[in-house]
């Protein structure tokens, strides 16, 4: 598919929903992503110098409860991110950005299903980022859903980076701050749950960069006075630019 | 379409990507105009609760250029806004907001080919919202595309309020901020630009609403000092509320 400015790419697209303020977020993500990438590409940033992309946010059943009962279940999330890959499929996208952390578990399975596409892996994409940078070790904050899968575990483990995460205390903390606060438009007792548990990680484990491994995390973290000299790394940020790169290059 | 939360809901749609900052934004601006609703109506605001919305932003042709030469042409926008709104309906979208003002001048065009769809009219829709508040004038801050087109003109006149807009000068003065502001990430330029056809056209006119009639002025019209006391109408937040009405009551 050409974009009318002279180079080829290629139409991408983006599975939200998880929560819905998260999935806007990845689209302004996404463009900012693609603004960088002209930029640093000499290209002029235009209108229809950016590539075809589709947004679908859609109704989809809470990923960490699915974990805690049946994952696999009828009235769990799998089916319904297979339906929205389906027609995203159907658009003729070459590769999709799921924006939700937890929903990552499943990864594997939308990735089988849909072989003729790219389903980028946000632990994956963060995880190389990190070890890029040279990092050994890395902190992660997420929510138990994604704790319980291990899914930045093992992606850290990969790369040879010694994941830190917080304890069932912290863990619970950080539960609040993303379904009292973000998911209820509550940002104040998010700053202040995330901020909490990023001390108490700080003071055992000391300077080490902090994956904000859940979309809603960085929607209040970063305005935590506790957070103000601490190397936040935002996997949707990573993701954005892998999914422009994959627009623009495959 | 069951949203899994117990009260019907439609999937709709936004034809974005003219520009791709504003299309982002207008995602946004609708997952805000649904939590409202939510909240208005004693609904609980959590994922599922939210209709099922799908965003394509596509390069298309510039609007205000296409205008100038030939409105109707294969190098304009209009056959890639049906290609686009082709692949909504065929997603079985029942509404439709196109994140631009200047392009609904081939709203008729888009309507009549797609007699499924509703496709919203941004500057109706904004009419009728300054009627219903008893306005008698409203000044437009718009494209030179807009302005040549009467979109706002006829849409105002329609409600019986009366349109004021600037001189030759403010409108170029508009453009610059547009196209050397905001669509080349110049926020500041675009706010000096936006600030100064303000100021003008108040010592003229008073004190009346202000129809930020372009979807990029509003992300920097409002940082302007001379619009601190000023009642500023966004089209894109009346538009976002209206498809979030279509979701929810249609």
């Amino acid at each position: 598919m050409a974009s009318g400015s002279g180079f080829p790419v290629r139409s991408v697209g983006i599975l939200g929903g998880m929560g819905p303020a998260a999935g806007a977020d990845f689209v302004r993500l996404f463009v900012q992503a693609c603004t960088t990438y002209l930029h640093t590409n000499g290209h002029a940033v235009r209108d229809q110098a950016f590539p075809e992309h589709w947004l679908v946010q859609m109704p989809i059943p809470d990923r960490t409860q699915a974990l805690r009962t049946d994952p696999q279940g009828p009235a769990g999330p799998a089916l319904h991110m297979l339906q929205g890959m389906g027609r995203l499929a159907a658009l003729g996208v070459g590769s999709v950005a799921v924006a939700c952390n937890t929903a990552h578990v499943w990864h594997g399975q939308l990735q089988a299903q849909f072989p003729q596409l790219q389903v980028l892996h946000i632990a994956q994409e963060t995880a190389r980022h990190l070890q890029a940078q040279g990092a050994q070790q890395a902190m992660v904050l997420a929510t138990a859903g994604t704790y319980q899968t291990g899914l930045y575990d093992q992606a850290l483990s990969a790369c040879g980076i010694a994941p830190l995460v917080p304890d069932a205390e912290g863990i619970a903390r950080l539960m609040q701050g993303i379904y009292d606060g973000v998911k209820c438009a509550d940002l104040a007792l998010a700053t202040q749950c995330f901020g909490d548990v990023l001390s108490t990680m700080r003071a055992r484990y000391g300077d080490v960069p902090v994956i904000m491994g859940c979309t809603e995390i960085p929607l209040a973290l970063p305005q935590a006075t506790q957070a103000q000299d601490v190397q936040l790394i935002d996997p949707a940020w990573i993701l954005a630019q892998a999914l422009a790169r994959q627009a623009y290059e495959r």
